[in-house]
């Protein structure tokens, strides 16, 4: 137990206790008995790995920075709950300092404050729009070079024969963009690995990701997609948008860069979590905007994953976020394509105008439609049930970062081979057509003014092949094509989620549900009579690929908005609804959505939206962590100093009470304060000298806090003198007086609904004469799921 | 202080309080000392007009049936708060009898409640449809007899004169139909009057209006609304679904009709506040969609109006409520316009499909369309004041229905007379074109071949002139036309809202804007080069017709996404938003929207979103009601009966104490019972007996409390007898053992976020000892808003 993190959030548990700080009062160190009726017992409490890497938000000393190149070892058991996220606060600590601002401020300082906020979700949205106009101009840039250079070398070697030498060169070119972006990643940063959408989802759920909003994290997250994409990897540049837009907006919001080293002494009211929060909000949804050129998708997507409680002016900033992003991404991309001033195709990913008569419907088809997401449901909970074995495959023999760069370099290489092979072997040869051009036309060993049309899938981006997928007339693709694209594609894509690169999954989904789409299309269109317009490939592969998509992440409003945007039109609103919804439903039956597959293989403590549907038995004395650290009112600065060094509990929140009871009996509550406040307060000193207050200290003020924010010092950072040790702190205007607080009966799914709807980090038990008797922080929450077998209780670990 | 309502729904407060009921130990009869730093004074404190018509959730005794006919008088001053409208309970009463029940509970238990959900949801969708249905069949019917009866009528005599004839033929027809929805309304159904979003937004804030979701309602909704629109009046027939949607759902979500006297037996478990509402949304969400063919848009609505806090399945399930709808609506219009089974276009509203080569718009088009958003602001602005003074003049003078009903004949006959001048005189003459055919073209003294241009915009339903505005080609209208029929709709509009008629403003507010906006088109047209398509005037149509409706109602992201639905291209979003969030600015600058100033005008307690920026001044100690009724774990039946018969007081919830002392000294809060809890409680006599407990009494079920739902009998329909009145009634079991509770100190914005995010009802209010001191309810919260001067006090009517 000596070797437990430093910075562990929440208080531990359980009988593997280590020695309990001498001052410390209270400890949350022994366990009440505990009503377990129905849950599983299986593996012990506690699995404790190795030493965690420490939250990163606070500073790093030398030795875990070393450390930090290393990959994290992660509970394989999803059945765990890790001890090592922190929660934010989403909860205003409304101390004296807090109210007497507030006061002072007169109804013209809330206006320039909702100003100010509205300049910033602008200016994310400005920024987030550039990064994606960059990603997107470079990309397609270099992807161009990178085509026309082995479409020259095959059209070269095609007639003399010797294309083994095209495909070494497609596959070196391949290797070496995914080497340099998969090296950025596992050495630099791994936390910009994948998509990002877990992680944001787990910020916006009120958990702390180390380093997931710093400005490094981004430039290697956008280095890294361009890297993948151009690598020619199964994956999308959508995804990690999301995460970008998020970097943004913690950034821009607090108006100061701790990596740039730069305060710009603007925006300090903003320099808390919740209000951070509601910038990420912005960003996640600028990032949904400029990527899929959906507005009201992104608002959508972050008060999907985000919101705790909707309120209509942040929607609308959110909203005015997003509207700023695909406005800008939109006017610099029509610069670009020499067609300044058009703004009617936002977005990365554009599906494309689908012409009218194509986009009737009619009732016959709808089950049909239906009967499309019920496949995409199987195949998505496919997918998902693959890439979780993969995942735990990969955390258990793939955690260092050498051979996680050997990893993906050995799928480019697979996936330029794979290609090739499609290509080589593929027959399906297809007359050019001057309209539906495609970029690279391959000719291969088709006549003369056809083309492959098997390379149309393959050599291009997945951004070009969804369109071409939805947008082809019908016949250019034969079955037998699509067919076993569909199949390659599949597999690739499940593999390459999930290595050591920059890449979201949105885009691979889409490709496969297209293929296979357009495969239904055709066969419905075989069916029918001759010339009958009805079965158009095109819809079906757009509804193919929103069954796919939608088998895979299980988003459910958000993703119909973002998919009824990205085709620019309404009309088959209706039927991706149903598809969705029948995909999910499919899909839940088997497997999650592969975003809370990976959330919960990180052990996260994320909370959902509402407590388990058989969790009424549970009451919050059997809940609740017990006993409490409690502090005085006016406490000895050792007694805090032990409190907070002390390593085996590592609580964030204390109750402060009238008076600590000698024999551990509960005392009266009469305030909350953070660890976070309490090391300013030892950093600034502010003491009580025993012989009398000492007058002419500096009265502190919200700025000291706001300063320190986020990146509070550790607590062995700051050197108190035996001296000091003795002195007394005061810390009724710190504290806040008024933090919420429940009584020991209340139910779970009642602590649950205002612990959440609140968004609260710590939440106060108290007896019926207002004493302390417990807390209840998000991992007592977290820890209560629905298994197949009834309530199941995670453990908790301290990795 | 005699003649008070018997239900009035909070605690009074102030000196003027009746006489105190005996057994009553607390009153909130005095009020504590207030510390008032910046309210204004000014207006007496209490305004009693007359006997307000009792909340009609509750048994009508006969005389107050009878005065129900008449309209109730409601305070003209805008800065008043009635205490007569009583507040939802969206917080469960979890108290045994509850929990027990949930325990039972298995999880397939869960899982067909949660299908009940959904079915529940579908059915809601399927009967908004067939209403929408419905109501667009009749007026489309019938309308087309009444304007072609008129134009044969006008035709014949245009020749050998006498269109005076035809005039009074006109307004003849309207005049009938309007009196007709007129009497219904104001003799029948006050409540069904207007759009009925002001009363569903109140609802779905929590606030319960007397009859709003009754059968009876629906009923005199549907066929008033059909009259007005045939009337001819300028109304839409949009607003209306959404209140008949809400209506659906309170009904099919209880499994039960009290006006048919009919009990299904069925979804009992959803017969409680907490679910209804979330019913209630659902159906409010069909309702746009059915009108708009919005079920996006339709969600937002919801949520932006009603949602405490955003919940995954029930968002998603409010979205199958209104993608249901707006199917069935599709499916059997399809069949009735002779086109079965073709479904692109849903709502009873569509815009048209936008051609692609107009809906291009350019980057120097945005500041252009700005502007438009701000001209939008201004009128509607002025659209509200004119409407503000209209409705004080209203309810001042014309508040009786005879009244009523003669003020909304006169409109219809007016409305009829100006449109006929207005074509009359009108030398706006356009060559038939056979392919933007008009329905009903009046040559009246126009040249063979051609048609009144005028008499398109009035000679028709406002949803086609809408259509017509937006699509006709440029050069159909002449720029006179289009700038009276826009001044004299203008005014007609504003006239008419607010009448005695079921009726929605959406459209009116879109056919002013589309009028000026066309207006805007061929204006901007005339300053380009011959031959620009740039200045499409149907594009700046489309663009006024935002611009006024959002300067008129002030919505937000919901209203975007509503019009971008019904556009039926995503293209035209960002221009959509810009306009609405600048008509929104300008708009607020002046005047507060339409639907918020009549909420206002109702004196609802109307909860916003956040408490006003500047209320950190006020803690709970100012905020609360106290002292208040308390009651004991165990209490005399006695007391209770008193406690709820003392008019004066009326309250509706109390803290459960464990000992009333005897010199109102606060005693240790256990528990919290509402008053309807008590009522079902004396009517099942669950009394205990003083010799002892009489065991055989029949154990109370949760069933009990539901059967009753939502109309208690009221306190006098209970008869206590003299022996009953000396037994006592344990109130364990049934109080709620766990409400939330906050301390004095607690600032005001905090207990409003606490109050709002969970929806509650009442707010214990306990000092560092648990011991109840005061009580927290909506009035106390929603008093206090932001003036001209700071933050000013509201003050409280019992009317």
């Amino acid at each position: 137990m000596s070797n437990i993190t430093k910075k562990v959030s929440w208080s531990s548990r359980g009988d593997e206790l280590g020695p309990v700080g001498e001052g410390t009062p209270l400890l949350n160190g022994s366990e009440q008995p505990r009503h377990s009726r129905q849950f599983s017992e299986g593996g012990s409490l506690f699995q404790i790995d190795r030493l965690s890497t420490v939250d990163l938000e606070e500073e790093i000393s030398a030795e875990e920075e070393s450390a930090r190149g290393q990959p994290k070892e992660i509970p394989h058991n999803s059945k765990l709950l890790s001890l090592k996220y922190e929660s934010l606060d989403y909860d205003n600590s409304e101390n004296q300092l807090f109210l007497e601002e507030e006061r002072r401020m007169s109804f013209t300082g809330f206006r320039c404050l909702e100003i100010s906020r509205w300049l910033i979700c602008g200016l994310i949205g400005v920024l987030t729009g550039l990064i994606a106009c960059f990603i997107d101009i470079v990309v397609e840039k270099v992807a161009r070079y990178k085509y026309e250079a082995i479409k020259q070398n095959i059209e070269r070697f095609t007639e003399v024969g010797g294309l083994s030498i095209s495909l070494i060169l497609w596959a070196v070119l391949n290797f070496s963009f995914v080497m340099v972006g998969s090296i950025l990643v596992a050495f630099f940063e791994p936390v910009a690995a994948g998509s990002g959408i877990p992680q944001i989802k787990c910020y916006l759920n009120g958990v702390k990701i180390p380093r997931v909003v710093r400005l490094k994290t981004l430039v290697i997250k956008v280095c890294g997609v361009i890297c993948s994409v151009i690598g020619g990897l199964a994956v999308g540049k959508e995804g990690p948008m999301i995460h970008s837009g998020a970097v943004v907006a913690a950034g821009v919001s607090q108006g100061r860069s701790t990596t740039l080293k730069k305060d710009l002494m603007i925006f300090e009211y903003f320099r808390r979590d919740t209000e951070k929060r509601d910038f990420v909000s912005a960003g996640a949804a600028a990032g949904v905007s400029a990527a899929f050129g959906a507005p009201v998708g992104g608002v959508l997507f972050s008060l999907e994953e985000g919101a705790s409680f909707w309120n209509q002016m942040l929607t609308w900033r959110i909203f005015f976020a997003s509207m700023i992003s695909t406005f800008t991404l939109n006017f610099f991309l029509s610069i670009s394509h020499n067609n300044t001033g058009d703004l009617s195709n936002p977005g990365l990913i554009n599906f494309g105008r689908f012409e009218s008569e194509n986009l009737n419907y009619n009732l016959y088809e709808i089950p049909l439609f239906i009967a499309m997401g019920a496949i995409g449901g199987v195949l998505g909970a496919l997918f998902n049930f693959l890439n979780y074995w993969l995942t735990i495959f990969r955390i258990r023999y793939v955690h260092r970062p050498c051979l996680q760069v050997m990893e993906a370099m050995l799928v480019a290489a697979v996936t330029a081979s794979v290609s090739f092979t499609m290509i080589y072997f593929s027959n399906d040869c297809q007359p050019l057509d001057s309209e539906h051009a495609e970029e690279y036309p391959l000719q291969l060993f088709c006549a003369d003014g056809e083309y492959n049309s098997m390379a149309t899938t393959f050599f291009n981006t997945p951004e070009k092949s969804v369109r071409s997928l939805f947008h082809n007339q019908p016949g250019t693709y034969n079955p037998l094509t699509l067919g076993l694209f569909t199949i390659t594609y599949f597999f690739l894509a499940c593999w390459t989620y999930g290595l050591a690169v920059s890449a979201g999954v949105f885009i691979p989904s889409l490709l496969i549900g297209a293929a296979w789409g357009r495969l239904c299309g055709i066969w419905l269109a075989s069916l029918a009579s001759a010339g009958s317009i009805w079965a158009d490939p095109g819809k079906y592969a757009l509804i193919g690929a929103a069954a796919q998509l939608g088998g895979i992440v299980r988003m459910t409003l958000s993703l119909t908005v973002i998919l009824v945007e990205a085709t620019g039109n309404v009309t088959y609103g209706l039927p991706i609804m149903l598809v969705l919804l029948t995909a999910k439903i499919v899909g839940d039956y088997f497997q999650e959505g592969l975003y809370d597959i990976h959330i919960k293989l990180q052990s996260v403590p994320f909370l959902h939206w509402e407590a388990p549907a058989t969790s009424h038995w549970l009451t919050t004395r059997e809940v609740m962590s017990s006993p409490v650290t409690c502090l005085n009112r006016i406490e000895k600065v050792g007694t805090i100093v032990d409190v907070l060094s002390n390593t085996s509990t590592n609580h964030n929140g204390f109750p402060v009470v009238v008076q600590v009871s000698e024999n551990d009996e509960p005392s009266k509550l009469c305030g909350l304060i953070l660890r976070s406040q309490l090391i300013v307060l030892l950093k600034h000193k502010v003491f009580v000298e025993l012989a009398g207050s000492r007058l002419t200290r500096r009265k502190l003020q919200l700025k000291d806090f706001r300063d320190a924010y986020p990146r509070f010092p550790p607590i062995q950072s700051i050197h108190v003198s035996q001296d000091e040790r003795e002195c007394l702190m005061d810390l009724t205007e710190f504290m806040n007086p008024t933090p919420y607080t429940v009584t020991q009966e209340t139910s779970l799914p009642r602590v649950f609904k205002l612990f959440r709807a609140l968004g609260l980090r710590h939440l106060v038990v108290i007896d019926d004469a207002n004493r302390v008797v417990g807390l209840v922080t998000r991992k007592d929450l977290a820890r209560y799921h629905l298994g197949k077998h009834g309530l199941e209780e995670l453990h908790l670990a301290q990795t």
